[in-house]
Order: C-alpha cells, then structure tokens, then sequence
C-alpha cells in the first residue's frame, strides 16, 4: 500500500490572481504543504532528514491542469510516495475540491538525496523502509 | 527559425527561502514573465489576445531543476514557441545565471487557447502566424 | 468585548526567505487568512459582503515585527475588530509562536466600505452590529 | 538632498488578486526591491553591509493605498532615505503608474542594524555619509 497523506486547505486571497482563479505556481506551494506532512506522517520531518546530513533537492516539478480552484475553495492536497529510487524519490500529488471531489489538478516531483558534499547518496535502507510501509 | 524572447530579471530576497536558494515555485513565476513579454513581441500582448476573445489557460507546466540562483543574481530567462498545435501552444523556457551562462532550470508550459463558451477554440491564422515566423 | 478570531498556520517553506525566517511582507498574507476567519465568524464571509454590493479595500497596513518565525513553526495569527467607524473599519492582529507565546509581529490593516460606485458608504447598522457584540 | 533612487517594473500577473488588482502584500516586495537598488545606488550592496558583520532586519511597515495598480500596468517604485538615527534607518517609499504619475502607494520601513551578536549597532559613520549626500 503506498504510503500517503493528505491536507486540507482553503484558498487565500494572496493565492488567487486576476483570472480569479489560484495562480498556477501555487499549487507547487500546496504540493510542499502536503509533502512536509508526508514526511513528517513517516517519522522523519525535515528537520529530521537534515539531522542526519541529507538535503532533498528537487530536480523535476510537473503540474497538470484539469480545472480551477477559487478564493475561499476548500482543497484537498494528497501526496503519496510514487517510487524510491536508489537516491531518489517521486512524489506524486493530486489536488480536488470540495465538495464532490472534483480534480483541479495532478502532479509530481522528484528529489535527490544529497550530502554535505553537494553529491548524491544513496538512500539509508531504514528511510527507504519508512517511504515504503 | 522559432519566435523566442529573453527578459533579465534580479532575484529578489522575497523570492528566496530558507535554503537561501530561489524557491522552486518561483521558476513559474518568472516563465509566465518571459512569456508575457514574448506575446508582447510579436504583436500580441494579452491584452491583445483577450480582446480577439480568448483565453490560454494553462494545462501542462514542467521544471527541470539543474542548479540554484541565489539572492541578487542575475539571470535570464528565455522563452521560445516550441509547438504551435490545432488549438494549444507549447512554450519551452530556459533558466541561465549571468556570468558564465548556467543553465538554472529548463522547463515548458502547455496553453490552450479558449473562447468565451469556455471551449478550446482552433487557433486563428493570423495568430498562428505570428508564433511561426 | 472585542470581536476577535484566531487561526492556527503552520510555517510554509515558501513563505521563508534567505534569512532563514518568514519574508517580510508574508504576514500580511496572514493577517488576511486571520481577517478571512474573522468575518466569516461573525457571519459575514466575504462572499456575503460582496452579496451586499460591497468591497472592503484596504487603506492601511502597518507591521510592527518584535522577533522571528521560521520554516515549519506554528504559529497563531489573532485578529481582532479595534475601530468600527462610519465607513471603515480597523482590524488589529497579532502573531504569536507557539509554544511559549512569544510575539513575532503585531499590525493593523484598516479597510473601507466601497458600494459598487466605488464610492464608500455608510457601514449598514446591521453590519456594524456584528463588529461590535 | 536625500538621497533616493528609483526602480521600474512590469505588473506581473503572479501579482494580482482575484480583484484584479495587486495583491496588497506585494507593495512591500516593490519596496524591498527599490531598497536594494538604493543600497547598491550609495556603494553598500547588500552584500557588503553583510561583509561589514551588520544585518538590517526590518521593525516597522506601513503602506498607504491610494489607488491600485493592475496587471500589466507600469510602475515607477521611489525609495528614499527618510531619516538616520543613531543605529536605525527610515526609508520612504512612493509607487506610481506610469502614463500620469498617479500615486498607488506610498509607504516606510525601519531597518535596525544588528551585529554578529544579534544586538543593535551604531551605524558607522562611513555607512551613515553614505545615506546622507
């Protein structure tokens, strides 16, 4: 079962743009807002993942659009874990409204492992193990 | 020969997070001023486009992550039409750093071009042209 | 007593800067979501008010920043009714984190009643009474 | 003569808000931006007042709203040094819209100059000449 977690938000005013819809880099806001949840739901919050000498960069952001969010909208942003690569992560993202559920959009990010050198590592087989419950 | 358009633009210290990098969302943010000035350049600034009644809500936005800009830096972002579709446009856009030209982040947006019944509407020629030249 | 709300938000990582704390302007996005919180507790959520033939533009915002707030923190955002005059009305808010309550900022936004001539009006009794319970 | 200097910008839509204007939040990143280039304008980059062992965290923000600005709208920010006190400074700011010079905003911030030890300094009076021509 993959491992996940969900948030609920509601959409602020500064969010919303002069289409009166979310502004479409938000959303990479909101998918970090359910990711830091993620990882915390799992053991290990950022702050935990620094302790033990890693940085999560992202190397890949991808959004898709399937309709829009409005001022004052209730969302539901879930992230879950889409692969564990051997020092790399896929996370995948799927954003809807409330109520009924309508999908507003989906998405994924990928992130490297990295060291104090700057370099890529492997992941640990206990973090990999807390992704992969 | 594709229709591109580079914009310089500053890093702002509000555009910069904790791990004193710019922050991930903030690429979009500056492709979207890249491609307004793109329109702008070949004779259809948005305005422009809203007026002929359309829309070009986008659909699709991808980041490829390649290395980080900091508060102050320089950089360049340059947007070029990559496909011209029946009723989308695809643009592709590039992240450099001045000095030295480092490539920041790669990416592209998807726009669909929408009338006022909210439908997808074919691209008129005369548009179509001016992203071709 | 005064009509007050308070919301609970958790520090984004968006919302930090190079500094390694919350950008600046990033709590009058706060104050917003606490304002937001306010009105709709009282039972005037903005869509009511706009349902009325009014906006509530904002005048004034001050901060007064006395510490800071990091990635990840909570934090809890009062708002609370300080003015209720015959056109406008004064919001006072303050940040605290938790635990310990220390205060990160204190502000106030002031806001007039603007019918749809752009015009300010007389706030309706019946809408100044809501403020003032 | 105080010493001032001024930046132009370009609305951006990531700007604007669902009431198609510019968000309010935003002013104070204009202000940041206009403070910068007026740093770098006497010779103390940011970075070089780093370099010399001062931060100058911000303790007070005010924005006055006169009018609003809109998506696309061209916008000249002013920033002046108001006052210099012992270990303090003042900057005023005034956004307008180009064609008409009609005021958006205008505005301060109050920035307090704090050593490596996170206590206030008196500024130097090398730093202060500067602010002073």
């Amino acid at each position: 079962m993959p491992v996940e977690h969900s948030v609920k938000l509601r959409v602020r005013f500064a969010e919303t743009d002069a289409m009166q819809v979310v502004y479409y880099a938000v959303y990479l806001v909101w998918f970090e807002v359910a990711r830091t949840e993620l990882f915390r739901s799992v053991g290990l919050p950022y702050n935990e993942i620094q302790k033990r000498g890693f940085h999560t960069p992202v190397v890949q952001a991808v959004v898709d659009y399937k309709s829009s969010a409005r001022y004052d909208d209730e969302v539901i942003v879930k992230a879950r874990v889409g692969k564990v690569g051997s020092s790399s992560i896929r996370l995948d993202y799927e954003v809807t409204k409330t109520p009924g559920k309508v999908v507003v959009c989906t998405g994924h990010t990928v992130h490297v492992f990295i060291g104090s050198d700057g370099k890529s590592k492997r992941i640990p087989d206990e973090v990999r193990e807390k992704f992969s419950a």
